[in-house]
């Protein structure tokens, strides 16, 4: 790896925003119009993604997961800085590969790159980025505003990162492998929505059901789920095939609560908040048992 | 590792923040108060330190390396990002032992946590900090506000970095290996008088003569440095010995170009901006030749 060549190669020209100095400093200038926020996530090889995933993929989804932190809080992407440790064994072309997606991605979502690192490591890839964003209300719509009575909504179909995980690790259907590589993430009308609407908002990203109890922990409440209301990957009536998908994780909708019973364009209902604590799931009416594993735990 | 235990038990006490929300949310807050900056540093087990450096001082050199790049560009630092990328193989113990070190640093430097992310990698110890620091004066000072005629100026000895190194590799002497393994960085007074005074500055991460050089360059002059004005860690009348501690790097020292020929405190002269492009060197009033490498050069 040649860090100064690659640099101006493939990233430099990545660079608009005048803070960044052209990447020929070693600070950025940060854009800072109001309240901004700043999330960081890190992607390593072999545990966030698969080997084999094409490298462009791997740099989408390292946007798509920021972003999808950001406008989950109903905030707009502004800024990133990224870091990139690169396998001393892999050449200019997958490097070339990577920039491409998160090029692609950075002028999708309208981020200016400003800054970051390049570094060589005697392991896996690992990537990480900072992204600031500008909340487009007074502040970020955080976890803990919700309170009992408040409506639970969520704005997609959850189940797609977990099928497309498993198709991608079976090397099969390349259209749900996608989902998973490259997951769809919420659009900036979205966050606009949770600016506007919401009292509590995060993105779902270790599982619908995880993630449901982490907001409804925060607000000191706990969540009624009816799981026939969830938009599901894949449609079904049994317990087994629904819960897997509301346990399986990478899908980066957002999960709101709301103080209205006003229909929420771009969302469905799929539960409450409520003045007791824990998870109460129901199907058409009758209880289900909650599962022992509510979704990704960060446990290794 | 458990990722939500240790958040909590190693990581959550170092956060102080309002706008962190106790690192229960995706998101942080910024402070933006004037001019804000930031800055992302990476270092990698085997590549910026020794397997065998205790975790506690690689802790202290990830906060330095990115305290000495706000520093240099006169500001103040303000806010952490951390990515942790933690080795399977890895206890608890040692887990607590990096973080007694950030956290060291973090209340050493007035640095405020506020979010970051703890994943698992099977290969090396990853960490990046994304640093933000508000500018003292209106904006930052860049490597390009240099003239011809401006002194060269660097506020402490050259050569530690070097030294601690080898002193560390071959593990003798304690005492300069501390210095390679926690630098010393410039104190807060010094990132104050590059805000008053200097008009182009850097921190000389790379080595000396390299770091001279990309100074020279981005303000599109040469520089002549008088060798026997560089303060040294070992102080030599040696061409070989001086010049190998003007290019061994890792010494966090700032260097400035002023206008001024009156003393700037802390600060010693070393050499002058010129007209002619390139580096000119001399070792009491005689021409030395410039060596082929003029420090770390991130070539792989």
């Amino acid at each position: 790896m040649h860090e100064t060549d690659w640099i101006t190669r493939y990233i430099a020209p990545l660079v608009t925003a005048d803070g960044a100095a052209g990447l020929r400093d070693d600070v950025a200038l940060l854009r800072t119009i109001g309240p901004t926020l700043a999330t960081m996530d890190t992607l390593i090889e072999c545990v966030h993604f698969l080997p084999d995933d094409p490298l462009d993929t791997i740099g989408q989804k390292l946007l798509r997961v920021n972003v999808s932190d950001i406008h989950a809080k109903g905030a707009e992407p502004l800024e990133a800085l990224l870091s990139i440790a690169w396998p001393v064994d892999r050449d200019e072309r997958a490097f070339e590969l990577l920039m491409t997606g998160i090029g692609k991605d950075l002028q999708a979502f309208g981020i200016s790159l400003i800054g970051g690192d390049l570094v060589q490591i005697n392991g896996p890839l690992a990537l990480t980025l900072t992204l600031t964003g500008r909340c487009i209300a007074k502040g970020p719509v955080r976890r803990d505003g919700g309170a009992p009575g408040d409506t639970l909504l969520i704005n997609g179909e959850i189940g797609w990162g977990g099928l497309g995980l498993a198709a991608a690790k079976a090397g099969q259907d390349p259209e749900t492998a996608a989902r998973y590589r490259v997951p769809a993430i919420s659009p900036i009308g979205a966050a606009k929505t949770v600016a506007e609407l919401a009292a509590s908002s995060l993105d779902v990203s270790d599982g619908l059901l995880i993630d449901a109890m982490r907001l409804a922990d925060a607000s000191g409440c706990g969540a009624d789920i009816r799981l026939d209301h969830v938009p599901l990957a894949a449609p079904s009536d049994q317990v087994g095939a629904i819960l897997k998908q509301c346990t399986s994780g990478d899908d980066y909708r957002i999960l709101i609560s709301a103080r209205t019973d006003q229909p929420i364009p771009g969302f469905v209902a799929i539960g409450t908040l409520t003045e007791t604590r824990g998870l109460a799931l129901t199907l058409a009416g009758a209880g289900v048992n909650t599962p022992s594993t509510l979704g990704f735990e960060h446990k290794g």
